[in-house]
Order: C-alpha cells, then sequence, then structure tokens
C-alpha cells in the first residue's frame, strides 16, 4: 500500500497564498489497475500561472477545485507497472501535481532520456517556460538583427531563454531583474547585453540610458511599474507579447491612484505598438519542433544557459511559491519532492 | 492679388480647443511662378487626429507649429495653372489646410472625377477615413463570417465604414453611438445589427445583451469607458485595431482613480488578445489599391452608404471641431468653405 502525501487547495486565496491556503494530507493509493502506473514524483515545476488556477476568477484555464490536488507540472520515476508502455525505472513528464505519489494510466506521460539533458530540465528550458520565451519571442516578438529586446525577471526561466534567444537571432538584450546579485547573473552567466536592477532608485534612468535606440521588443512576464517604465520607451511598430502579469496576481482589489490605461492606449496608437497575449500551447503544433530542435542544440553548445533553484521536500512548497511571486527565487524554482534517481 | 482667409494656430491649447486656439489672418498671395497653381479650397476635412497636432507631446506626425496655418485634408478646385499637367476648373484632393486658398507646386494632388462619386467623399468615405476602416479591419481585425464586430463612433465615417465592411464579410455588426437619434441612424441607414446608445444608463447591459457570443473584433476609435465596457467581452483570441482614442484628445492631465491598466493587461493575457495601433497610411502600399476598387463598388452598389455632416464657412471651423471632439457632429465633417462647383 502506498501513501501519498497530497498538497490540497483548502480555500481559495485573498492576495497572497498563505499557509492556509492550502491542506496537506495522507492519501492511500489503491492497488495498481490493469495499464496504470504508480509515479513517484521526483520534481515539482513551481510557476506563477498556479496562481490563476488558485482563484475562480475566468481565465484561460479552469481553476483547481477546493479540495483537490494543486495543479502542476512534474518529472516522475515510474515505481511500478502494469501498463506494457512502461517500465519501473523510466523517468517521465507528467502532470501529477503537488504530491509525492500518483496513479497514471499513461496518457499524456513523455518519456525523458537523462541521457539527453538533465530530467529536471523538462520543466525548464527544454519544457513549458523555455518554450514559452521560444514562441512568444520568435512568433510574436520576431526581433531582427541590432533590435533591442527588453525583458524583466530576467534571471527566470523564461526571460533568461528570452534574453539568450534574442542575442542568438543577433538583437541586443536588455535585462531587468531585482537586485545586486541577479543583475550580475544576467552579465555573466546569461550574456545580456545590460543588465538592470528594478529596484534601484534610479530605475527608470538606468534604462533609458540602456536603449538609447528605444525597444523594439518588450516581451512582457511581471506588469506593474517596471513595464509602465518600458511601455513609454517603445519604438514605433514596437512588439509586446505578453505572457504574465506576476506583479498583478496577489491584487485584491483594483489599484486607485493614476489611471495608466489611458497614456498606454495612446502610446499602442501613436507607436502603432502590437500588443498580444498567449499561452504557449497556443503554438505547440506550429513550433513545438523547432524547439525542441533548436533548445536542445543551443543548450548543449552552451549558447542558452540555465539556472535551478531547488528547494527540498514538498512540505516547502508553500513558502517557495509565495517567494515565486515576490521575486525571491533565483532561476527556474523547483521543489525535489522525493531522491532523483539520475543524480 | 488673391488674399486668403488662414486659421493660424495661435496658441497650443490646454484641455478643449477654445477659440483662441486660433487666429484668423487675411494672407496676400503672391503671382504664381512657373509650375505653380491657384487652388480654392471648397471642402476642409475636420477629423479627430488634428487634436493631436495641436499639441506638442511626441506623437506619429510632427505638431503644426504656432503660427502656422492649420493642416487638414482639402478639395479644392484649380482657379489658375501655370502648370502644365492642370487647368483651371480641375478638381483635387490636397492637404492644404484651414484657409480658403492655397498655392500649389502640384506635388501630391490627386485629380477628382466628379462624375465617379460626389468630390467631397474623398474626405470622407473614399478617402483617408474610409480607408481607415478598411485596412484596419480587414489586416488587423480580420473578421471571420458570423464573429461579432463591435466599433464605437458609428455614425462616423470610420465607424460606418467598419460596420458595413463588417457586414460585406459575414460578420455581425454591433455599433455604438450617442444619442436616440444616432442609434436610429445605425439601423436604418447603416444596417448594423444592433445598436446601442452609449449614453443610456443602461449601456453595459445593452452591450452585455447585444454580444451573447462576445466580441471577435473591437474596433477602438474612442477610448474611455465605452472602450473598457467592450474590453471585458472580448473573446479568446480576439483583435482590438486601435486607431483613434477620441475620448482622450482633451485630457489635460492623467485620470485618476481606479488603475484600468491591470485588469486590461489581464484580459490582454487571459483571453490572448493582439491590440494593434495602427495609421492609415501604414497600409496604403499593401491596401491603397484594393481599397479603391472595393470601396467604389461598394459604394456604386449601395452596400456601404455614407451620411456627411457639412457646415458653412471657414469661420463655422473651430466651433465644429470643438463638436467633433465630443460627438455632435452628425457623419463626416465637413466644412464647405467656398462653393462646390459640381453641385
Amino acid at each position: 500500500m502506498t501513501v501519498s502525501t497530497q498538497v490540497l487547495l483548502a480555500r481559495r486565496p485573498e492576495g497572497e497564498p498563505g499557509d492556509d491556503t492550502y491542506e496537506f494530507v495522507e492519501h492511500e493509493l489503491p492497488a495498481l489497475g490493469e495499464d496504470q502506473l504508480l509515479l513517484r514524483v521526483v520534481y515539482l515545476s513551481l510557476d506563477p500561472y498556479m496562481r490563476g488556477r488558485m482563484s475562480d476568477a475566468p481565465s484561460y484555464a479552469d481553476p483547481v477545485e477546493v479540495g483537490d490536488v494543486m495543479v502542476g507540472g512534474t518529472v516522475c520515476v515510474v515505481e511500478e507497472s502494469r501498463n506494457p508502455a512502461w517500465a519501473a525505472g523510466d523517468l517521465v513528464l507528467s502532470y501529477s501535481g503537488w504530491q509525492t505519489h500518483a496513479i497514471s494510466d499513461g496518457r499524456g506521460l513523455r518519456r525523458l532520456d537523462p541521457r539527453l539533458a538533465p530530467v529536471s530540465t523538462a520543466l525548464g528550458v527544454m519544457g513549458m517556460p523555455g518554450f514559452t520565451a521560444y514562441a512568444g519571442l520568435l512568433e510574436i516578438g520576431r526581433p531582427q538583427p541590432g533590435e533591442t529586446v527588453v525583458v524583466a525577471a530576467a534571471t527566470g526561466p523564461v526571460g533568461s531563454a528570452v534574453g539568450q534567444i534574442a542575442k542568438i537571432k543577433g538583437a541586443r538584450a536588455v535585462g531587468i531583474a531585482g537586485g545586486p546579485e541577479k543583475r550580475q547573473a544576467l552579465l555573466d552567466e546569461f550574456g545580456f547585453d545590460v543588465a538592470l536592477d528594478h529596484r534601484s532608485p534610479t530605475f527608470a534612468a538606468d534604462l533609458e540610458a540602456a536603449v538609447p535606440d528605444g525597444i523594439d521588443v518588450y516581451f512582457e512576464n511581471v506588469g506593474g511599474p517596471v513595464s509602465r517604465e518600458a511601455f513609454k520607451r517603445m519604438n514605433l511598430y514596437g512588439r509586446v507579447p505578453v505572457c504574465g502579469l506576476v506583479a498583478n496576481y496577489n491584487a485584491t482589489s483594483p489599484a486607485q491612484g493614476t489611471d495608466h490605461l489611458p497614456p498606454f492606449m495612446s502610446l499602442i496608437l501613436t507607436k502603432s505598438l502590437t500588443i498580444r497575449g498567449f499561452i504557449q500551447g497556443e503554438f505547440t503544433q506550429s513550433h513545438g519542433r523547432p524547439f525542441v530542435r533548436d533548445m536542445s542544440s543551443w543548450v548543449t553548445d552552451g549558447s542558452v544557459r540555465y539556472r535551478e533553484d531547488v528547494v527540498e521536500g514538498l512540505h516547502a512548497a508553500p513558502a517557495a511559491f509565495r517567494g515565486l511571486l515576490t521575486g525571491r527565487n533565483f532561476g527556474k524554482l523547483l521543489v525535489r519532492v522525493s531522491e532523483d534517481p539520475t543524480s
């Protein structure tokens, strides 16, 4: 009898998800039926979109129901299989959520080969975040050689890939992150041309100096005041792929003060901007194969580097997730739920 | 010796352009030089974009300098010509601005044939406003059969063309205008499927009821609260061509109160919207010829109708322009500066 520790959504959070958002339960898994597999979760990915799933506001995906296991991408090892396609010891990418073990019927699993890349990268640079950067930048942002690409949360798995792909395509990459340590990593690890600290009191002037020719592509994954500074500097026919707005996710009530919508619309008009929201799944059909081909080769040859921030144990997930929404993580945030058999 | 009455920009207006924005002067024109023509202005077009030219805020076009003649599209008759390409009596489309007479060297003039269409339409349905509707709707909005297209300022020259072209393309057209008389014209003259009065206290509910399947294309030419109601109802992958924001043009300071930008960005993200600003000139090369061909045939066969609101005499221009920015006109606003020889 296998017991799975599960993290349920106990209540919908108001603002920042506190510990009372979650309930940890021990759930006895039944014996495997025909064609079923027992998965042990090795890595759980924590991603900003999960904040949206905790709310019942209308969005692109259905919310998690109160009382259900929190959703999430996972890397698992097959512990036991009654499915002829899978054997004990196989490593798989699955969407098993915040729990230690899960039963699967094999549908939706993707086999991972640890000889090609560390399996954890299937949740980061080779997975959803990397693909978000790839598809959004190339299909919507369309950076041209010599153009300027700006991205915030730039040490994160999406932002760091955006900057490095922009460089590969011949553009200038300007990265924005919080704090001097992350700022330095943008230059040393990820090869951005210019790195800015949005917490600096001179941030607006720093950005102005960093984009003497304006901004052609602003890859929007944060929202808030950082974005507004970037918008002001957009060039004619600039493009803004919008894949995330983490600065807004914990907002509980409409912000009061200046209404920033009218000047934003004026910029869209006077600069002939394109603002385009997207969820990466839209591009799976069109860009999935080129992504795997390109990103594998870039990671292998070192032209795309990645950084992981691994916390230990499922019980660390709630605090780590809060940190993700305020930028305390440094790189792709993963929970090591159990021992990685490949490392 | 010809004297031209000219309207100069006397000072940059704060908010609504008052009478002191302008200075009327009598300007003696010199004798014609070689290759020059004397034009008598017959119709002056008044358009919302002119408010932007009065300001020195950064925009897509240079501002009018204080002391210069206010710019504007015009239909003129050639009174005298020393240019072999033009003869007295010819009718031309020019950009002669707010004045009664002008000297031209012939560059940038377009010959008008009054047998094909009333010459005033070169400033409306067959001119810049019609082309704005055509290019923006077809290139950015891309309405599909059965989809819902919403446009405000819908009795204006852009809005009325947007609705009628949407119908031609098989979409449902929902028009928004101010007051019961305009609302009725949307149904009776322009064939919108549904017409709404944005001044009605039940406007939000009326819009909700008018778009049971949501909005696929919102053609943005007004901004303000009407737009915000439309944005809320956008469908997945909806498109928003942005060609004007007349509700904002007289704003003197940033609006205070609720910040509407964060929820707008959230809609862009969760609905994968495309918001695209444009100025019609961008599409002249790609869509100019198809426009002339299509629009001529639609106007001739009655599938696109148009309405003109003509005020008499250049002295009426300042008040008429104020009315344009608040929706007091009813149809394409023109100043008849002098007698139309074709009517």
